[in-house]
């Protein structure tokens, strides 16, 4: 018998059926009375989920492309800019800046762990007279699972550089981790659909502050597809400059409507209780997490090492041929170093308990005994533990 | 009784069974084994319906961001071009380029008049010494109906300036005209998934010749999201750089082979029976076609005026509140002068007479009275001489 796969990946995550049903409408004018009131829903309650006043632009395009949109719209070639890097996903904020010819410095940090405000601080008062035009951040390392500290860090940012734009990837941190963009001062967030949303790959979304926007409007080459200008306007009307991917947008409308209707605390707290289930649930089971410090681990994604001898193949293949679960590979130099599991979106308590007994099945198959019921008895301790703490 | 709306607007157009029933899939690993066998269908069936050896680009964009995509890889600021306008969308190639700091000169025909081979090779040869780095032409201008004759326009441009990119817009033109991209001699080709690819919008596709391949090679500035090298490389391993909107690419998987099936040549021959129809029903019906010239016709849409004493959006509302049939407003100075059936991708000589018998009924009922059956009488006298004529 073939079941449904479960993806849990961080991204793209399992759509509600609610999403899917929609995706499957006739075809829908763009333009139409009835497409501008999906709009006139979905605008505003993607600012409340970024939590800011000022518009969210939502652009037909995946997270990479809002990350371009975010520094070709409010900086220019030649600007000094600082990334901070710790994998896959924060360095690829400083490949998009080479490619616009910015002025790219990076403080590093390994793969595994976070940027502490402490360092930061060390960093930005050493380098006090560099006029940093921008200073990028990642919320949630995908390629990780590290969370950043986004919002200490942006503090300790305005204590020494006020004016630096301040731009976060949120991709895999919204709708997962808790976001403010305006209480937080941060100047723009990008965020895509296939994550927190819980829709299919093919949207991505912009928050941004009076201050990137004032930056807008001193930036020579903002290009046309995701110029920023062109947005603002068509967005007060309810509509967009150009054709937007409907049905991902018919599914973004009711997404939100679930997401708001559980309640965007109780989203981030499931998330929270997911994140302790797993990290507890493979500790028990004697494996080790790649994040060890539990404070910069990411709500959406857990990673881990394979135990000696296994290999990361055989214990993804196990899942997916005899359970059909799916977890993801390690990217690039981590690519069959560690594994993900992602707990993120359209993720229940279920699912990670389900994950978690394959797995130890998996294990004790491939001769790496684990204690019977040892992670699901310890996920399910720190399921009672993250619930009463909530309470 | 509520019935589906029949879109007869020039995208979206209506989407088959088939699509609709894949784009509610469960989730999907954009980098899953399955997702690439459907990748490795998709490329080549992409490269036989704009008749290219060459690779074609896979965009998770509308349209507009391949038009960018277009000119950011292969020009750099300050290089000088020629831009062909006859209509909103070919005015769009010039607004792109200014955007990015091109030099833009347009060669401008009244909306509803396309460039004729004659006054092109007049204009080039009057400008013989001006060294344009692309010519921008636009195969259907939707928001007008022409079809601009881009093979021949194209032999003209190599007769005088050989070297100059030749750019075409065939967003509504493929899969409704004919098309080949290196037969003609045509250096990037760009299209769209909501048009004659019968799907949502949120994919755009983007052709190119050896030709702007080389001229990839010394672009400054390509930026990141569209940028040629990198699709270049992923797709040779049947992936994509960036998270693709995977549940669009499921459809367009089922869309393509939809086309085949029925053929590419058949397809044509379905528009062209498609526009013959209903270009033969408007006149007999008393109506005056904005586009005079049959020869200049699109195959995709077809625009009209209002009777006198009658607007657009009487109209158009009686054949949305009685019939559930949406037909296209004109655009910007065009709004309320002109409408625009749309009768590409998913439409049948069915929603062509659907479409024609409800006007007619609309008409009367506004008192402009139209001798009964007269629009289906003639469109099923050209139906008959199109399918002869095809035999």
């Amino acid at each position: 018998m073939k079941k449904a796969e479960l993806l849990m990946i961080p991204g793209p995550t399992p759509l509600p059926e609610a999403v899917r049903a929609v995706m499957s409408s006739p075809a829908m004018g763009h333009r139409s009375a009835e497409f501008k009131d999906v709009l006139k829903r979905v605008f505003p309650s993607l600012q409340r989920v970024f939590r800011s006043k000022n518009q969210v632009f939502l652009y037909t395009a995946s997270g990479t492309g809002s990350m371009e949109a975010a520094m070709c719209n409010t900086l220019n070639a030649g600007d000094k800019i600082l990334v901070l890097v710790n994998g896959v996903f924060s360095q690829r904020w400083s490949e998009i800046a080479k490619t616009l010819g910015l002025n790219v410095e990076t403080l590093d940090v390994p793969a595994g762990e976070g940027h502490t405000p402490a360092m930061l601080k060390e960093y930005l008062e050493a380098n006090q007279v560099t006029e940093y035009k921008a200073i990028l951040l990642t919320h949630s390392e995908t390629s990780t699972g590290v969370l950043n500290p986004v919002r200490e860090l942006t503090a300790v940012i305005r204590q020494t550089h006020p004016d630096a734009l301040v731009i976060a990837d949120t991709i895999t941190s919204l709708g997962a981790a808790e976001f403010a963009l305006d209480e937080w001062d941060i100047d723009i967030a990008v965020s895509g659909s296939q994550k927190g949303f819980m829709l299919p790959p093919g949207l991505s979304f912009l928050a941004l502050s009076d201050r990137a926007w004032q930056a807008h409007q001193s930036c020579k080459h903002p290009g046309y597809y995701f110029n920023f200008t062109r947005y603002q306007k068509s967005q007060l009307e309810n509509t967009t400059p150009y054709t937007p991917a409907t049905h991902l947008i018919l599914g973004l409308d009711a997404a939100l409507a679930l997401m708001l209707e559980e309640g965007l605390e109780n989203v981030v707290k499931r998330h929270a209780q997911n994140q302790a289930m797993t990290r507890a649930g493979l500790k028990a089971m004697g494996l080790e997490l790649f994040v060890k410090n539990d404070q910069y681990a990411s709500p959406s994604v857990t990673s881990f090492l394979p135990p000696e001898g296994l290999t990361v193949d055989a214990i993804r293949a196990g899942l997916k041929k005899r359970f059909a679960i799916i977890i993801a590979d390690g990217q690039k130099e981590l690519k069959g170093k560690i594994m993900r599991i992602g707990h993120l979106g359209h993720v229940s308590e279920r699912d990670v308990l389900t994950t978690l007994s394959a797995l130890e099945a998996v294990l004790n198959e491939l001769g790496y005994a684990v204690p019977a019921g040892a992670g699901i008895a310890a996920a399910t301790k720190a399921s009672r533990e993250a619930v009463a703490s909530h309470a």
